[in-house]
């Protein structure tokens, strides 16, 4: 997505060890019509394919997994960081370990709001490594629901998570994908 | 707000201490039509105000948030908590006692996304104590920016925030305000 490619190139900001920071309008501060603009793009490539949810983590996936989760007039859910939250009752639950904050933690989701009738859409705002997108994956698997494919806004395709996932037959699409970030120069990958 | 009283009524469910969990529709599972029927009736409440920038804090906030930020053509922005971010910079900075979790943390948005030009109108999902929206309005005033109001989808107004808030002169908007919930029986306040 250009336009996408675009605001990356505008606003972001590279920090040491890959990380891109694009809290001016995906993160922290959201662009709501660009957002916006991204889930109908994002939206149309699941299109027709009978998604009864969208899946994320919170916090930051939150925004464009509602965006889409919108478009497709379905509903959005989010794991929640367990321990951080008051969830209760019975629980699929995963283990994520996070690069940025050099920690494992669990997510859980409750069992009432996925089941084997759904057919998920997985929805985050970034993917490197892919260990959100792991985590997701493995509550999926746990609830027998179909699991139709993956939507992120900005992969890092450098940290080939989203690879690995392509060669295990997962479907994932990435709105702009960065292939690489060296001396500050990013550079796409098309097609 | 007639049609979020009737969906508190049919999927709410109360638990000892007061709580009341609305996880099917508004904050783990979030129904997107409704949520963004919600928003519209929200937006317009402050619609001519010059809202400039929709603030919450994560994580079960940023979807009404958002979905308000998108009727009125706004950015949203949530304040993070902090530990849990890897945010970095300079930072307007509040402290937030949780009576859910039974502690207190620092929530964070950075300087860079909220100055005194800033025309803020604050989200959240409930509003009970008043304790995240007051660590909220805490930053809009380190910020400078100007404060309009706040709206919430569910106020326990039995727990005294909101019309705290009132007398102090903030503008709070509830789109159901739950006056009691004694023996298991909810009683809305009208008017």
């Amino acid at each position: 997505m250009i336009e996408l490619e675009q605001k990356i190139l505008n606003e972001g900001e590279i920090l040491p060890g890959g990380i891109l920071k694009l809290g001016s309008f995906l993160n922290q501060q959201v662009d709501t019509d660009f957002m916006t603009l991204m889930a109908k793009e994002g939206a149309k490539l699941y299109e027709g394919c009978g998604i009864t949810k969208v899946l994320t983590v919170e916090a930051s996936g939150i925004s464009l997994a509602f965006a889409v989760a919108q478009q497709l007039h379905v509903p959005m859910l989010f794991a929640k960081k367990y321990g951080a939250s008051n969830i209760t009752g019975d629980l699929y639950k995963a283990s994520v370990y996070s690069f940025t904050h050099k920690q494992t933690f669990d997510i859980v989701v409750s069992k009432k709001y996925l089941t084997s009738e759904d057919n998920v859409l997985i929805c985050d705002d970034f993917l490197a490594k892919g260990n959100a997108l792991n985590g997701l994956i493995h509550i999926v698997e746990q609830s027998g629901a179909r699991l139709e494919g993956a939507l992120i806004a900005v992969e890092k395709s450098f940290q080939g998570g989203g690879d690995l996932l392509r060669e295990e037959g997962v479907r994932v699409e990435s709105l702009a994908i960065i292939e690489s970030m060296d001396d500050e120069v990013i550079e796409f990958r098309h097609g």
